[in-house]
């Protein structure tokens, strides 16, 4: 049997797994992301952890592919990081560091695009070569798999479909400076903005204006019929399928994998996007499947996994 | 010495030609397409000129890597092709036909695909892997390629950018059917549109008052410091760059290789589209390189041999 380990560096904590060849997680763990002294124990932390794990389960290094690492930032296919503000990186050459440290082949991408091929491969988008995967949080993230392979981008930024462009009459900035970004409607923090113009234009009563507006809050009285929310959560969707719809133009993907928070909500997702998705795209992408995320913290591991497994 | 044959089906012609690996065209020629009775001839003729020229080179099958072809029309990656109507066909397993008629291995993708392939190996693409071509002709044509290989998508759509969606306040519709495409502005069409609504708007003299509008005359005529000849370009480019930002955002590629007849104006369009371009993409893609295409007419059989000369 054969091996390999997946890392996905978050804020707060690396996430660790030891995975076969066939995606199943032996083991997994996590240690805490050290970001003081701009994170320069991050890498060292990662490699006495799994050296450690190495000896505990007695594993020969020859029965090892490597090392995937997921990172929070633009990382180009050699494995160099341009910055990860939220864990104290400036540009370093991951990919190098870290296989010094560990004496194993390491792989590095950026922890969306990462999640996606872990989703690819053994989530929502398995069977599938062709995939987009977005993310649906506090942000929108996104990462494309093409032939099995991710879409890094010459400078890591590929994938990075929160930013595109989709609303001309936005008067509000989005956190990148642009107005009309995708993120702006389509993430958990999108959909109460939304609320919140919604509520604000009528008088109409509506249980969302009881207590703090969250997306979770809203779907869950959209479902209980409260009429505001169904409005609102249908204009949510008119945005998601409008975003997607030029992604899907542009790619021709087998599948669309939806993930993170707000994708919680399930698969009515899939009815409030369909409207303006097929109103946007393009007639020879109309049958563009759409699947539910199922690895949910696990993707980042799977994905990093993959990277040094390879095909 | 070993060769490819490059061939690129038109509505009235085909184009042939005999390449080395380096790319180099030995010789091009080409035949009529004779598209009466649903184009059922047109594999066959390409097949007999393939073969002549190999007897009349006294070529040896060995030393021929095999058939790329170019189509007029979305095909998968197994080369089928779903519809060309305007050389007669509907759906038709295009390589697995041409093999059996030519006896030599065949690839066959979209063409504007390919001819993207051939900037990317020999045009204003070469030495770089990841590339994203619009050809600005009638219609607005594109093309992906990611590490050097095309972007098919999964029903032949992969590069269809003249039809995202970029501007939310059309009221007229694009041959799609859809409202707001690239195409609509950023095409030699979109362009003439795009005057006219200007010319309409004032009452002011220019010399596109006098004869018939064209992608060439308005360009001469912003050149020559005719004013709204001048702000017709300007918004032109505003178009050009929010669909390329859009693009690029997704894609990162390294570089735009911009084509098709509108871009006969020269790098002035980079200077047009820049302002808008730069505006609309994510900060991460701001150094996206932009190029002219070189290759002209000759860049589909050029992508069309590198098909099956591989990598």
């Amino acid at each position: 049997m054969k091996y390999a380990f997946g890392v996905d560096i978050g804020g707060t904590t690396v996430k660790m797994g030891l995975l076969d060849y066939e995606g199943n997680i032996e083991e997994s763990w996590e240690i805490p992301t050290r970001t003081e002294d701009n994170g320069e124990n991050i890498l060292p932390d990662i490699a006495s952890s799994i050296k450690a794990k190495i000896e505990e389960k007695g594993l020969n290094k020859e029965d090892i592919a490597g090392v995937g690492v997921g990172a929070p930032g633009a990382v180009d296919s050699n494995g160099v990081i341009f910055q990860a503000v939220n864990i104290g990186w400036g540009r370093k050459n991951l990919q190098e560091e870290l296989e010094k440290l560990v004496e194993l082949p390491v792989k590095a991408g950026n922890d969306a695009n990462v999640a996606a091929l872990g989703e690819a491969w053994r989530g929502g988008g398995r069977g599938h070569s062709d995939m987009l995967m977005v993310t649906l949080g506090t942000g929108v993230g996104g990462g494309i798999i093409i032939g099995g392979k991710i879409v890094n981008g010459v400078a890591g930024s590929g994938g990075e479909i929160g930013h595109i462009h989709i609303e001309d009459n936005e008067t509000k900035k989005c956190g990148c400076g642009n107005k009309g970004c995708f993120e702006q409607y389509a993430s958990a923090t999108g959909i109460v903005l939304l609320a919140s113009r919604i509520l604000g234009a009528t008088d109409k009563d509506s249980v969302l204006r009881r207590g703090q507006l969250s997306s979770k809050g809203i779907f869950d009285a959209a479902k209980a019929g409260d009429e505001l929310a169904v409005e609102i959560t249908k204009k949510y969707g008119y945005y998601l399928g409008k975003g997607l719809a030029i992604c899907a133009t542009i790619l021709n993907p087998e599948v669309i994998v939806i993930g993170g928070g707000v994708s919680k909500c399930g698969e009515i997702i899939f009815d409030l996007l369909k409207p303006s998705f097929e109103e946007y795209v393009f007639e020879g992408c109309q049958e563009t499947a759409f699947a539910l995320a199922e690895l949910g913290n696990n993707a980042g591991i799977c994905g990093a996994a993959k990277m040094v497994i390879g095909d």
